[in-house]
């Protein structure tokens, strides 16, 4: 991710009103390129939208970032509404638009890339547009290879791939990217290099937090440059850990694909004696998907996530409830997120010594597996443990028809957004509007499920399960304490 | 839904706060019943929910309905938000709360009653929650029949079951609704006299538009009454028609459904020559399931709802589009909402007078395949139709994840808010909030997809269909005149 | 189907052995023409087959129809068995293929088209396999117009396409068929000029009896002007209404597809008072897919089929038992197979005179729904009935795995007879074994639900409808004579 | 499985015919207990099979076991027919039925148990069938505590369950099995007190080949104790692996349910470089869920079973096939069975001594997983490997429609021949009829995949991966002398 010279990070863009409205709005190319000609919006000239007289987004449309609020509260942090503009900062045919996706597999990828295509096609007349192969690192890998027969391709066709509408028709009912994806690969220097080189000018980028943050650095340099080039992130993370947004794109599906495991393993405990049912679910840093995973089947004894941190042995602890489960309904299903239990996992590694043993360990569902199965063999309680892992199964089946509407809506956003000559930003769905969000709004922290808020306790209540505090770790060690600080947090 | 004596309506409960804030507040029981004891949160007590102190909702909480504003924009109405107060209105072993679903299946609704009775029992230990059989009359019918062996049971056992935890703990893995339903049978002062026999004091109400303007009667006239009731709404639509809330639990799952019928005629229109699939989808009043499972699709070529007139024929009529789609591409997919074309149903209806005929043409899905094939017989152009009506098919299924979360958090919500002492209001989602919204808002109009707003130029723009206005009935036939009302529109 | 001039059919090739064995053999190219050169079969040569070096089947190899047999049975007839041969009669490069796919839609269809492109490609190293767009009539529609950049294409090139592994690699994924498909359309003489015009020398027909029926025309033709052309059918129906093969490919699938609509019916039916769910399944002449669906089932209280006449009125009939089930339980689940009961729907239409009204009542479906509305109307018992026809949903999924299995070795079967030089046959399973089968065999009466089988008994013992057997038209009136007709029904 | 004192094993019964006719008959009852009384068969009062008069089977109606003949063949081994019987042994008043499953989970269990209740029940009027919990040893676990309210429910009730059809009603929507199940546990002794002393005369065993072989000591204490108990047995293997039979219950839905993690393998492997969709399924000494399911998807680009012995390095070897794929496509997909390599598995495990890490990696899936990426990560290759094991997932689903009729007439097929007096037998499909074989030929070895065989050398040619045969263990090292033993083979 890290580049050699990293470009100076741009002042925030903020607009302020009265009654405490503040806009963090996004950046614009005349921010840096002063008189840009604009041309009149060719959706005026196409007959769906020219009925429907309401469809240009007015220039001062906001929306609030927090709807929870009292009657006194101060307006607050607003962010720009996405959608189509009467002006245009790019004549169609002058358009030379890229796509790439990196990252992990996420439902609903294709569906973006499709209709950022389509959109950029029907809506716009734009002709061209590329198809990043691999991640990032296509921007320059394998560059030097000039492609003889290249005329309109240009020098860097051979891991490249132009996309039309007839190409991407169907892609939306497959999963996975057909662009291909990749971890890393990111050299900021390279990959403004290889913009420039190719005469792109509206680079849209598909990804996580990794591949966000990578887009702000892209941006930077862009703008360094003074270069026409709009950027336009679409952020992907099937663990719904990008702040700001009300959800990312591919996690309804994933959560609805989870039920089958969840179910699997619900059976399967119940079929034997003393059967513990445990699947690992996606969430690397993020315990949204076991979470609504569970809320959302209603078998699951037992939830652990990153953010809420558990322990094994003693009063209180896993093994403990695990037991008691067991005795009372002889069965029981427990949901992990991947990053749950990391702690546990560090100390337990660094104790064993053996190389190709611990690689598999340090898997949280295989170490959780075999932990419980230690234990209760050393209590000499027969018990019966179904691991299921179903995380590629998940991630590569196609979106729903929710998060295709989801990724059709943020793809025409981003197209929007960059012919209209805003760059720098984020397409993003905010309290059920979309919005665009400066970049440094997303990369700031990560989301993360709040295990004092109530969806958290609602989880609690539905499993029954211990909220593994230790006396000594209790977040409100002094009742009186507590008191305060909640009551200062509800008038908040 | 007439009754004789119509309840008095009561007047909306206003709060007005600085800078145009307006909360349209929902009734409480303390507003006709004076000097109420309360009690602490039973929550308070759980171990899952004491934890997580932050829990209960701060009293000034409250959801704007509009998101999309302006900087100098007064702060509008607002909603006052869901979940679990301090203190509440009825000790816990009092509560005698019942449960009745009405009107057409939707999936999710064993979720909702799984969920109000989980939610009654686990949070709040309530013992006493009796499912009303087969909707409204459910509370009447039969009930002169006395049962001799009553006890506990009371009088009125013979048409209503009671309802626990085991009772229901598999029931969201099933289609339609435990509970029975039907349409119609209401009848104010029945059902009121019914639930003061029994001794009832919470009602909570799952239904359309209709039977939310039943319980809005019926919290009426137990106000009239004096009556330490509350009356909770839930607002159930598959078609998605009730204003105010962001979407009706079900639509969700039914859009994902009706993805199998357009696949179907997906798949039969491009196997035969000049073949049209099409497909019927609900939505009596409003095309959101239409307009949604078109976008989700992409596959359908003309897409007809209840909000958009059309005509057959004639220059931008829809025989001239089939004509030039099956010349073009050789096959088409139409989606129609029930609702579509009533008004071309009627009159033609009028001029035939066969009985038996007649009701199978009453169905627009049926109606209209007949004229296509008539149209095309007497062109002599050879066509094959393809007509699918899923509607039961999607109706009976399960709720997805998403639903099944959604509807949690609606059943919560309601609990909540009937243990608070608020009535006379529907839990709904505002904005990705949950509220409780008066039901004057609820039943004075229904949601209708705006055919000059920009998702449906989406919709038009992704299927390049024609708009159907014919030049006589432009919306706009004065251009300056258009662009004028735009601007104000816009502003607003 | 007919053609002015039909030729003689050929004779049956009948083989006899000891103990009454008997060879219903397929004809063969060296049939009428003698002296065909031959050559070693490619697949020796394949690293895959080389290994497995019994992969040819034996000459003799033959398949018994009938597998009930007593000690002193003679040994019956039997079908060659299907497979690929030590000696071929085309040289690979020599081969042109056609396929062509005839009839309604029939999951498996594409996986057909798959296998046979990829056996003949891989298995046997040939290049050239032709797809006959539409149906027969695409042999020989729109010749007319010559192409004139024609070259290896030919003069056909407009309405066929050529096809390789790469184009169909995806194919069994979808459902539908990719070469199109239509009804009818039958000219012998016509298609085999074009077969001859195009140098074909094997030609895969894909369809149900009808197109059977018009492949053995086709081979008499092809036989009677001594072409070397072998002419393979591979039987599809999703009815499984073609006789002496074991089961048609797609018929699992349907009968998988069909337990969604039954479902939908019997969630419907218990969320209503007097509730009906009726369901109309796929089936003109034969009631496989109902009797099938209502087995797998469960839910159904009374399944319907074309080869158990009903009546409606009066005791033993529909109506009655309608009642008692609506008594008894509130609620009920009917199948109707699309060709049941049209001796009452006939009669129905010929009372009625209206002509678009009668156009949709001459659908069982609606036609029965609406009888047994007026029924009840007439009664004064309310009922609720929930009508659903799945059929297009059901056609048009893609084949499940059991289906892909099935239809790759039918497939496969059939590339290996047309390779060794076998013509005029179908690829069937009997007995579970892959057999080449007479035209004749196929096409000389329908697959039907014997209804004094014990299968139908199962059917009637699960759902406990009634026979539909008036006293006066009891099959077996006097148990002696019946008793008769059975032993010589089971002897045969 | 071992008993101390193993009984006698008791003779096959063959009865012979003419030309070759042999009967591997089952045993009866008659057998060792002399002057049974019989009577007559309910079934001929039940108003479904009164009209069917040809109902039930004949006492000759046989089943041969080979079906692919010559016309000179002896007429072989076969099977007594499965079926209703005219006369039976027991009265229904007088049946005690049990029935248990026993092994690892497979989708239909609840199928069939749910069809010998309603078979019992509706078919002959059965009303006493218990259910024993969790398996063989769920005869006689806590049986010392005796239930003193015991009544009609006897000694053992705490551990058994009274099944009827309301119980089991819906029971084959459902996974897994509602009666338990558990592995082992067989005291044969101690099962045959239980079954005495709970007066039980019908035992329905559900299971694989140890259970079906725990099965036959049963039947052979029960005859040898002189006992008039029916010991039927219905074989359970989801990995096919039973011989004689066409294939077991399940298998089709678990090959179905296998293409989900084959697509997800292939849309994984097809979206990142050099990707390796890895996809482990069930099959410990038997290939053909990973063979069928290869087959079915087309998608797969190697598999590996247990019948076909592979290596990893040098020519020919599965990581040299890798590295051409990769370098080809960029991306592959392997399918291994759980029992393929085990040899390799050994000894590398011997090699090895850090305990928890070697359980893992006992798991071939993970240890070829780790073996792939050590054997990359030597050669620099950078390689990314997606492993999926849905084993649970697999096991865990619903039975699918065609599996759910095939349960029915398995378990209807048992109850006829329980009632008939037969024992001893497992119910099972032999070239597609329903049968009964007697214990010995289902337990005396496994069904394998003949990697010589047809079958196989159609999977190897979709793959077109390597046969994995070095040179040295080439089947065949003599070109003539392999192909005599090959004419020979084949005319057998």
């Amino acid at each position: 991710m890290a580049s050699a010279a990293l470009p100076e990070i741009s002042k925030p863009k903020i607009v302020e009103g009265p009654g405490g409205y503040v806009l963090e709005d996004v950046p614009h190319l005349t921010d840096y390129i002063p008189d840009l000609p604009t041309y009149p919006n060719p959706l005026q000239d196409n007959p769906a939208y020219s009925v429907v007289k309401q469809y240009f987004v007015h220039v001062d449309d906001s929306v609030p970032q927090k709807v929870v609020v009292h009657k006194d509260d101060p307006k607050g942090i607003h962010f720009r509404r996405a959608g189509a503009r009467q002006k245009v900062y790019f004549h169609s045919d002058d358009v030379h638009a890229c796509i790439v996706t990196c990252g992990g597999l996420c439902p609903g990828l294709n569906t973006v890339v499709r209709e950022i295509v389509c959109g950029l096609h029907h809506m716009y007349g734009v002709k061209k547009v590329l198809g990043i192969d691999g991640g990032y690192k296509g921007f320059y890998a394998k560059n030097t290879e000039l492609d003889p027969e290249g005329g309109y391709k240009g020098f860097y066709a051979k891991n490249t791939v132009y996309l039309n509408p007839k190409v991407v028709n169907d892609i939306h009912k497959r999963g996975g990217t057909i662009l291909g994806t990749s971890r890393g690969g990111h050299d900021t220097l390279k990959i403004v290099d290889s913009i420039q080189d190719r005469g792109i000018n509206q680079v849209y980028i598909i990804g996580g937090d990794g591949t966000q943050r990578g887009a702000a650095l892209i941006f930077e340099e862009i703008r360094r440059r003074g270069l026409k080039v709009s950027v336009a992130g679409i952020p992907k993370t099937i663990d719904n850990d990008i702040p700001v947004i009300d959800k990312s794109f591919g996690f309804d599906t994933a959560v609805e694909e989870a039920q089958r495991a969840i179910n699997a393993a619900h059976v399967e405990s119940e079929s034997f004696e003393n059967c513990i049912g445990l699947v690992k679910l996606m969430g690397r840093y993020s315990g949204f998907i076991a979470m609504y995973a569970t809320l959302a089947s209603r078998d699951v004894d037992c939830c652990l996530i990153p953010e809420s941190p558990f322990y094994l042995e003693g009063p209180g602890g896993l093994f403990e409830y695990i037991e008691k489960r067991l005795k009372e309904d002889g069965h029981m299903v427990i949901v992990i997120a991947e990053g749950a239990g990391q702690e546990l996992l560090s100390q337990s590694i660094q104790s064993t010594t053996d190389a190709s043993g611990n690689k598999l360990l340090q898997d949280i569902g295989l170490w959780i597996s075999q932990s419980i199965k230690d234990h209760f063999s050393k209590q000499k309680m027969p018990i019966n443990l179904k691991y299921i892992d179903p995380t590629y199964m998940i991630r590569a089946v196609p979106s729903n028809a929710s998060d295709n509407v989801y990724c059709t809506l943020l793809a025409q956003s981003a197209v929007h957004g960059a012919m209209a000559g805003y760059t720098g930003f984020t397409s993003g769905l905010v309290n059920g509007r979309h919005t665009y969000i400066p970049f440094n709004r997303i990369i700031e922290k990560q989301n993360k499920v709040v295990i004092t808020d109530r969806m958290w306790a609602r989880l609690l209540s539905s499993t029954n399960q211990p909220s593994f505090l230790r006396p000594s770790t209790n977040l409100f060690s002094n009742e009186n304490g507590s008191q305060k600080s909640l009551d200062k947090k509800v008038t908040h």
